[in-house]
């Protein structure tokens, strides 16, 4: 065949940008067979074009730090931003799309913010595509899945380990007995965590891969503030022992789901979930997402989430689907822009309380629950082995979120309550129930 | 828009033909606002036209018991051929591309058949289409991601749950302390066993499945009769108990792997897995898949195998991708085409012997292993609870299927060895082993 060579121009030639290089210099032949255009890596944007990089720069291939070097060369019709942060990212796609280039982004923080916008755009662009496979979980190819596999289906429930650094660390508390500083420590060293690694552990990466998913899933637009996202601070190790009693483990899951008419409520929280859960054997800096559907029932995508060649095996796939003339489809999900969010959900709870010795603890627990309406269905406890780590644990019934929050938040007024209680969902407990019904 | 409405043929109004024309009935207002085009089920063909169905034949729709009606009918442009069979299939399917109509299939053993026939027919139909996504583990998109996720990217291993009977039946015996013949009956009555469980039973099934997906991962074209396969007859309670004292569990796996140089090996085998293994919680009738590779490392996806909607979607999918104008890959993995198949690999293996009480048991054995250079890990025995029940099991350390099946013969000829000596693969020790290298 001898369709034109598509020219590409990447911004950005770090760790991503480098293997997309090197994927494609090694693929081409391969590439050219399937899709009947070569693919050829023109010009590549860096912020200091003297620093020595980890790959080779193909023969021929310009290396510049000036944007308009590749947004004004008509001759490339497609650029790939793997440069990182939103404000130069956001200047370079948006001009790239008014151009007429197409556009293949790994940049989370900007999808998380800009999507909408930038579908917007596209919309006065005809003929012209984006696609951000790379953006929400490296190496799985949700984005794709949930636009290709679910549109003759209804999703009713997403659940993902979509932050691998916390799932590291959990796995390094749960099955090597680590503490949470220790965990958080090797996940630094292993480059899992960020200088500050509030957005990992406090849940809120977590959130805005979340949040494109939930745009994906039931076409709504949620501002990520309004999402309620509980990270793993307050975790500790007597709460995998209770979840080992229980036969589970703990993973940092964000979870999106139908709750009734067109409402959908979401949140970022540790949960409890079951050893033959599907995410439960999901360990280490590992991603995954489970999505429940009425004629899927459940599927579930388990892949690596970052790092530097799932990553851009990710951003090549989507050169690779427009070289082929794959169509996106977008907007995704039109028909169901009447969803509402809604900040509560019912669930199965565990609560874990703190305790000072003391009398009247059981009754009073008994009677903050029924006074919110809160059924018990069991009560937990290890044997006390250090005097200062007393503590028990409620399961309850299948109840609202706010209903289990007036309770904690009653047990911890009490005077033997020793630090705030610590609530977080039984995953698909409910889900379960619900199809035994 | 008003690009002119796609009209379709259903070959087939069972199981899945129905759930087809349920799903475009209730999605087609989406489909359009999607793909630009209309979607209309307008003739289906079936045995029998006076059959009462279990679906609504959508108004105007044509049912018909002659093919013809449906091949000599210019105004269809894409059949979807689900009445399953190979004879008529094939006749239907290499008709309806002759005429120009693009086809989707879910029809496994006229893929594992005759597949490479369908490609070389497609080679002479410029622009139409072929896809048959729903012919391996139903609603899993594997085809799909076959095809999408790896052009990059080098396969280096496949392993499948990709049978959903006999993974019943393995989670019912382990879980639920099932015998064979118990968990057999159990499947039968829920409808996941054939009336002749042989297929099924016999790896046969799951073979076909890994035949389709070596060529989509190496390229090769297998004769499937030389892919070494056995079924789940020769397990007993014994070996869950083995298995659950080893810390993991047993699975029916088709694996196909690279083993040096252009070779794949391949095979269909019950196998000791680890519980923290992807495929260790794939319970009941699910399916799934685990691919290694050099880009996404691993990566698994797990879904339904089998059932109406499950299948059904992913037969939509097919028809919608097509509506959007998406181009198949195809052939696939064109310069993967050198790849050798060779029936032997090195593993960690599972042997099981029964035994009448002797002398020279242990002094034997290590012989036979010495003999044929077969190093022994360690040697498990469960307290003995019945006198026709001794067994002890040798756990191997990495050596050839050859070598093990030598030690397994000259076992099974010695006198105190009761019945023939089981063997199995350890699922991934070898890959595990090699990554720690």
């Amino acid at each position: 065949m001898s369709l034109p060579t598509r020219k590409i121009a990447i911004f950005g030639g770090g760790t991503v940008g480098g293997g997309i290089v090197e994927i494609i210099g090694k693929k081409q032949d391969y590439f050219k067979e399937l899709t009947g255009h070569g693919i050829e890596v023109v010009k590549i944007c860096v912020r200091d074009a003297n620093k020595k990089r980890d790959f080779n720069i193909p023969a021929g291939c310009v290396v510049t730090t000036d944007y308009d070097d590749i947004l004004d060369d008509d001759s490339i019709d497609l650029i790939v931003e793997v440069m990182g942060g939103t404000t130069d990212a956001k200047d370079v796609v948006m001009k790239a799309l008014s151009k007429g280039k197409d556009v293949v982004t790994a940049n989370k923080a900007l999808i998380a913010r800009d999507l909408p916008q930038i579908e917007a755009k596209l919309k006065d662009c005809p003929g012209v595509e984006f696609r951000y496979e790379a953006a929400v979980c490296g190496g799985i190819p949700i984005i794709r899945s949930m636009q290709s596999d679910f549109p003759g289906d209804d999703i009713e429930m997403i659940s993902g380990i979509i932050n691998g650094c916390t799932n590291y660390m959990l796995t390094s508390m749960d099955k090597g007995g680590k503490s949470y500083d220790e965990a958080l420590s090797d996940a630094s060293d292993l480059g899992y965590a960020e200088a500050d690694p509030t957005l990992d552990v406090g849940g809120f990466d977590a959130r805005s891969k979340l949040r494109i998913l939930m745009r994906l899933a039931y076409g709504i637009d949620v501002d990520e503030e309004q999402i309620a996202c509980k990270g793993i601070t307050d975790l500790s190790k007597l709460d995998f022992q209770y979840a080992k009693m229980m036969g589970g483990t703990i993973k940092l899951v964000g979870v999106a789901k139908k709750v009734g008419g067109d409402s959908v409520a979401a949140f970022v929280s540790p949960c409890y979930i079951t050893s033959d859960d599907s995410l439960a054997s999901v360990n280490g800096a590992t991603n995954a997402v489970e999505v429940i559907s009425s004629n899927l029932m459940a599927s579930t995508y388990i892949g690596q989430g970052a790092g530097r060649y799932p990553t851009a095996n990710s951003c090549v796939n989507d050169i690779v689907a427009l070289a082929k003339g794959d169509k996106s489809p977008m907007p995704f999900n039109p028909a169901e822009t009447s969803k509402k969010f809604v900040n509560n959900y019912e669930s199965v709870f565990y609560i874990r309380i703190k305790y000072n010795d003391g009398l009247g603890i059981t009754r009073q627990c008994g009677e903050i629950c029924e006074k919110h309406g809160v059924s018990i269905h069991s009560i937990l406890q290890n044997p006390v082995t250090k005097q200062d780590d007393n503590a028990f644990v409620l399961i309850t019934e299948k109840v609202s979120l706010e209903s289990v929050e007036k309770v904690a938040k009653d047990l911890g007024e009490l005077n033997w309550c020793n630090g705030p209680t610590f609530i977080m969902p039984v995953l698909r407990e409910d889900w379960v129930q619900a199809m035994a019904d």
